[in-house]
């Protein structure tokens, strides 16, 4: 017979810079995000969950100006007769659709309107290491209202969150800082320039900074987090040597202009009502600073009369991330507790949610600005946090494993699994080929199962059955003398009926073991 | 000043065929899906999460080898230098990235491998009415057994599954059948054609169809449930005209073929022993049909012994749909209450679930055949029938309001929502521009608001607080006499410090009023 060319076969492999999760992964994530939501939920916020595809369009950004506006998402063009239908993306964020949304249902929403988001976003970078190009985001936004209690509140919601998924009290902390301060900040120091008539009298004098100066001042204090005080006090003024001893150009402020900066981010003192004096000195003069620090002596006394204290939420100008990016108040949560990182160093776990007030949601659709402040939790960070404070990941997962001695018996395993999993234990019979015993066991490894039932014709004839505990087992096999085997068996024959009472009497002691 | 051209301002719509879910649309479905995965997991099923992304080439069936490979999935050309990058898709289905995961990571599962998954799914079709682009599939599949006792696990499951939901035994009935025994149908009746010698004799007879007549008879019967018994007969015979007047053309079976088919079809008795006995007699001597009616003893066997009796899950040949696509048993659940259909006629709900057998799964990729058994449950179906019994969306959802009347109290509100959400009670502080104590009002009512609180400075002054109910405040308003209304009054003046109680028992009250 001639041979037939076959095809290749095509290759089972996870797409590039993506991953699979399996099991716990799945169900932790779930049950995190679950928590959250009913949270957000007791806060009066409302579910959204809008489709993973948007016109390119409607994202905004990526406009289809060039053949292909995929630089950063997943895009395709739909298809029509003449080729030329929409353009269409996947979300890269939860945000962008927010405002879709609410410039299309404008007049049926509530107003505000608080909603909550939680699902995966999509972003065609460049993978790398645990840098994935899906990944989900966890968002609250509070939209069409300036009241800065919308900034306190999520501010009070994240608190409650962290503490409602088992982060104590004292092992977190949310910063609050304002980029209207900053604003002030940079408005006294601002070098002087002649009014349009040239005069230079201390009435009319301006103080105006280039735009590349004011941007460069911005992406330097960004890095206070990184290079500390004085690392930021050379950046602003000559430059700095950097560890790998290459020279970076400084922004050329003068000594006076970088240190009232320094000052802005060193600002935080022993107790809100200091660190807000120190800011006011900050600001001078300016009307926008006076307005920042007013905003957060009103979101400190509003967190105050809810019994948000300044050890869960606390004023702190030295959060820099997002400075740039929002337009008034910024909020940043971390862990404090320590963990130990990859290369054995101790350090503190860091930032796990951020976020702030802007105001520029709906204005590419509507032309109307809509002020807007929200929150993003770092799903996979806070995960991982909770994962290394043994909050999560601690409980038995894998099943209760009944073993078939004898095929013909199939039924009667099958009651038994009946009876565990309506007394809510989690079970299973074993359906591979049953012939070997062993593979039957191994299988059980591999499930992690915390106890084995086993009955073949003699235990059936006697009423029996006989009941492995895996764990301990495990644990004997491991440690255990001789006299101590014998003292503890891990493996117990009870009267058939006695079934699930002793299944659920060894999870019992396997849990409080490990509690 | 010369006016700047501006660019048009981009529509915000949710794209064609897509849509947005808002709050308990969201909320009812996650819980749902919340509780399908509790099910699953104490049957020792493991979720997986896959990637919405796949390559095209894994997907499989959209190959590239036409230009644009997006007939029927949303699908684009990865950027690479010489524009010959990788074909993505979003995956159409949560059964081809089972095949993917379970060729790529083989050796470390489990054999049998349990796994659920759930998540939204997408297609490239013509968007109808009710018909989405995107949209949740919810599955479950043992995979790497050929046992019927998976296929009787899956039917337990399927039953415990609906039950945990809220729909009551009763209310839903699974109906399974089996392939193998139409194949054994079809063996007995297709037409005798002479052996390769030309001979004719009884031993060497040979029943074969042609493809065509036979895929012709498949279709058919797919239409069972829509034409019934005699409009069967009539397709498989001479033809048949339909309601229209059309005439439909016929299979071109003699009578006695067609009686044997439709014979299977009927062939339900009163207990499950009496379906298999009419089975077998169906099926004649054809190897096949034995095997397929004995899978089906088995089952039936294994789920009465669990306990899962036939007015739960019954052996019904009358299940057709899906019998051209599986391999084995095929199962199908439905629900048997009736609803009112769009034209107010009485009808049964239908079908919410289905799934069967099928042996190729991951064929493809390793060449290897591997058994498989799985379900998909159609969760926005299934969430529609909920909603129709009242299992879900009867509580109340929005949130209870605490107005403002002084804006300088906002720290005092703010103490009270705060209390209230200690209590477990949803609440919220009105953001919005509280000058208009109307918009307030109207604010609660758009929010489905249970309870509005309402103090100004009189009430702060006496250490009172005003409590509305706005749920009888809104049937008052409808149907109450001057009497009534004053002797059920809806709104109440009660200490401050008795907020939280007072609420409490409204919203207890408006719950039991509920039913």
């Amino acid at each position: 017979m001639a041979k037939t060319k076959k095809a290749p076969r095509p290759k089972a492999e996870t797409p590039k810079g993506f991953r699979d999760y399996f099991g716990v992964e799945v169900s932790e994530r779930a049950e995190m995000l679950r928590k959250i939501a009913g949270v957000y939920h007791r806060y009066g916020f409302d579910a959204l969950e809008t489709s993973a595809v948007e016109t390119v369009e409607a994202l905004g950004k990526f406009l289809p100006d060039v053949d292909r506006p995929n630089e950063g998402v997943f895009a395709w063009q739909e298809f029509d007769e003449d080729d030329k239908g929409d353009w269409m993306a996947l979300r890269y964020d939860l945000t962008a659709p927010l405002a879709r949304v609410y410039a299309q249902y404008r007049n049926d929403l509530p107003t505000p309107y608080r909603r909550y988001a939680m699902g995966p976003v999509w972003r065609n970078e460049k993978p790398g290491p645990g840098r994935y190009r899906q990944f989900y985001q966890c968002d609250a936004d509070t939209v069409g209202t300036a009241s800065m209690a919308a900034d306190a509140e999520i501010c009070a919601m994240l608190a409650d969150t962290l503490e409602e998924l088992g982060i104590p009290r004292g092992d977190y902390l949310i910063r609050v800082n304002n980029r209207k301060v900053l604003n002030g900040v940079l408005n006294v120091i601002a070098p002087e320039r002649p009014n349009e008539s040239g005069e230079t009298t201390r009435e009319t004098i301006r103080r105006v900074w280039d735009i590349s100066t004011r941007d460069a001042v911005l992406r330097t204090i960004d890095k206070f987090d990184k290079v500390g005080e004085a690392g930021v006090r050379e950046l602003l003024t000559t430059g700095r040597k950097d560890s790998s001893g290459a020279f970076i150009e400084g922004v050329g402020l003068n000594k006076q202009q970088a240190e009232r900066v320094v000052r802005f981010l060193v600002a935080r003192g022993s107790t809100n009502a200091d660190t807000l004096k120190n800011l006011q000195e900050a600001v001078g003069d300016s009307a926008d600073g006076e307005e920042g620090v007013y905003e957060l002596q009103q979101i400190a006394e509003l967190l105050a009369a809810q019994g948000y204290g300044p050890d869960r939420i606390v004023i702190d100008p030295s959060v820099v991330r997002g400075l740039g990016y929002y337009t008034g108040p910024v909020y940043e949560a971390e862990l404090t507790f320590e963990i130990f990182d990859e290369k054995g160093r101790k350090r503190q776990f860091g930032s796990v949610a951020g976020g702030g007030r802007y105001d520029d949601l709906v204005k590419r659709f509507t032309g109307q600005a809509v002020p807007a402040t929200g929150v993003s939790i770092g799903v996979d960070r806070l995960l991982a946090a909770l994962r290394e404070k043994g909050r999560i990941g601690g409980a038995v997962e894998g099943p209760v494993v009944v073993t078939v001695m004898d095929r013909d018996r199939m039924a009667d395993y099958q009651t038994m699994v009946a009876e565990l999993r309506s007394a809510g234990i989690r079970a299973e019979v074993y359906l591979g080929n049953p012939k070997n015993f062993g593979n039957q066991m191994k299988y059980a490894d591999r499930r992690g199962s915390p106890v084995a039932v086993i009955a073949g014709s003699d235990e059936f004839d006697a009423g029996k059955v006989q009941i492995k505990d895996l764990v301990l087992g495990a644990q004997i096999a491991e440690n255990a003398t001789l006299e101590e085997w014998k003292e503890r068996p891990s493996q117990f024959e009870v009267p058939r009926d006695h079934l699930v009472a002793k299944v659920r009497e060894i999870l019992d002691g396997q849990e409080s073991g490990q509690g």
